[in-house]
């Protein structure tokens, strides 16, 4: 393995209250960059201080896109021990991303090791306040100063990192998802499973309608039929009918979530029936129509489980467990984040700690 | 309208020769930037030397891919005379991409008179040689430090210029296209019809294995059906069928290119059935197989007109007229390129002058 070469800065920054954090507002004081070039491969892993990035107006991730990211989190155990959830998932990804999108592969290991080295230097970051912790981004981009449109032959992969709070404003109370019937995210054949700017980028015009309305995110329809559910913007989705947790089968369209597998290994070991299908829209307003559609929540790195109170429908508000957090998303927010933060039992090996 | 503040440069680069262009490798000597700020809105018009921008690594533009761009070109009349083709109509397409993609839009008029101020300035980097021209890029990212999913508080619009020869290598000479039946790169519901990063990144794949195969470019086909016709890599496409010439119609999942509306301008002025409408694959492979395909060709700025001499769909290798160059694409080419370079009369009033 390459040597990571570790400029520390000499300005530590004053660190933001727990309280007042949001989400991606505040970044720690260095970051993980690694160059690659298509004749030398990846080159110079280095820690430094955060600072700009100089690129080229022709840098091809500012015209075509060319860009991947990860999304994942430190936390603090009551033992003091700094650890990571899954992180060897998270590369495991980027290089599935990386490969559509024409990025060249990381080593896996190595990485998680540059993301260690990072977070053990920055440790005083990571938050202590209730539903805080420091997440961690990286992410790759194609930077060659060229306009022909070409995968790029001049790579960085850089790792920030910010202390965070809840994703959502409302933590864990129940949101309203307004259903997108008009606008696509993503389509069979597309990009759909990877963690590319474009899928983001396609969300935001929804995400504002939504928004405008007075609810959190959308929920994303199949781009074909347009009837089958996909996801939650920036989280996978499940239903609880009639005692089964239902959620949808990942076909290309949908990203691969860490969260959501995670909740379904939960799930399965503790004897619910968890089951990966293609789920139809009016499947669900069948089913809380007919008094089983019991739970909806969402899955995701950044707000762990969120869970869904009202459902729009078109002109249909559709209310699911009287607006309240369900049993069954409150058992999967509770051991999750129980066993992120070192309260539970680490029974499936998912903690590692940064050395 | 505000004025545009100048800072020329003190060290002028060397230009390459013109034969040596390429597309898109090398940058005249300044750009124009402005900033948007939510609370502002456009601010500090400047025209200043081309030099790396200074981004943050949280830069919305570089995980979420809020970015959007243009592409036209200046020319030299034997005159001498700097001019524009239809650059009014990239400023009205680059407020379409700004609406779908959540960035503010700009007053069209004055990103047009800084286009031409820009030009005016950089003028002698206009090449001279055969096939050549001075290709300009505006395009607009989201820079906010920032990593929530909303559209960026402080955007960029910069304007770059480069020296440019063919597009393709085969420079006029017909290329070889693959029909993509695997990858899709746009959906109705989705951002098809702009031009933002995300529809290019989901292309490299497939360009990369078409090149792989000895193509040029690939033809995609629809994302829901997968059986008609959208466009050509970085083109529109028309097929000449019968003496009729025909196009994909724009139905949201593809580019209004600015070429592909001036053809179409072109071949009803001259006499020639242009109609736009859906148009199958199959259909093409039925006129190729009954003898009545007599060409195909691509459309857009960046090649102007690339006549399309092979169509690989699945094993089966469907060469047009030939291989040869159609009178229709040679008249269009001809006939655009020469109104471009204000050898042919303008009497669509196309072309705006530089002053």
């Amino acid at each position: 393995m390459q040597e990571i070469k570790v400029t520390l800065t000499t300005q530590k920054k004053e660190k933001p209250a727990a309280d007042k954090l949001g989400f991606g507002n505040y970044f720690t004081d260095h970051m993980f960059v690694m160059d690659y070039y298509a004749d030398k491969g990846w080159v110079d892993p280095r820690i430094v201080p955060l600072a700009n990035l100089s690129l080229s107006p022709a840098a091809v991730v500012l015209h075509y896109g060319q860009e991947i990211f990860e999304g994942m989190k430190a936390y603090h155990t009551p033992a003091g021990k700094a650890v990571l959830f899954r992180p060897e998932k998270n590369m495991e990804r980027l290089n599935l991303s990386a490969d559509r999108l024409c990025l060249p592969k990381v080593d896996e290991a190595f990485c998680v090791e540059a993301i260690k080295k990072l977070v053990a230097i920055d440790e005083d970051w990571i938050p202590e306040g209730e539903n805080t912790s420091l997440y961690i981004r990286p992410f790759m981009i194609g930077v060659d100063a060229h306009l022909g449109v070409h995968p790029a032959k001049h790579c960085m992969f850089i790792v920030i990192m910010s202390p965070v709070g809840s994703y959502y404003k409302e933590g864990l109370d129940p949101v309203k998802i307004f259903v997108e019937q008009e606008y696509v995210r993503a389509v069979r054949g597309g990009y759909g499973f990877t963690k590319t700017g474009g899928n983001y980028s396609a969300s935001l015009k929804s995400q504002e309608k939504a928004e405008g309305m007075g609810y959190s995110q959308v929920l994303w329809l199949d781009g074909v039929e347009r009837k089958y559910i996909e996801e939650v913007g920036t989280m996978n989705v499940m239903f609880k009918i009639n005692g089964e947790v239902l959620t949808p089968s990942l076909q290309g369209s949908i990203l691969g979530g860490i969260t959501r597998m995670s909740c379904l290994e939960l799930l399965r070991a503790k004897g619910y029936k968890a089951t990966e299908r293609r789920i139809s829209l009016q499947e669900i307003v069948d089913a809380a129509h007919n008094g089983t559609l019991e739970e909806a929540f969402g899955t995701g790195t950044a707000a762990v489980i969120s869970p869904i109170g009202e459902l729009i429908v078109g002109d249909e508000h559709i209310v699911i467990n009287n607006g309240k957090i369900g049993e069954t998303a409150q058992m999967l927010y509770d051991t999750i984040t129980g066993i992120q933060n070192g309260l539970i039992p680490d029974e499936f090996g998912w903690v590692q700690e940064v050395k």
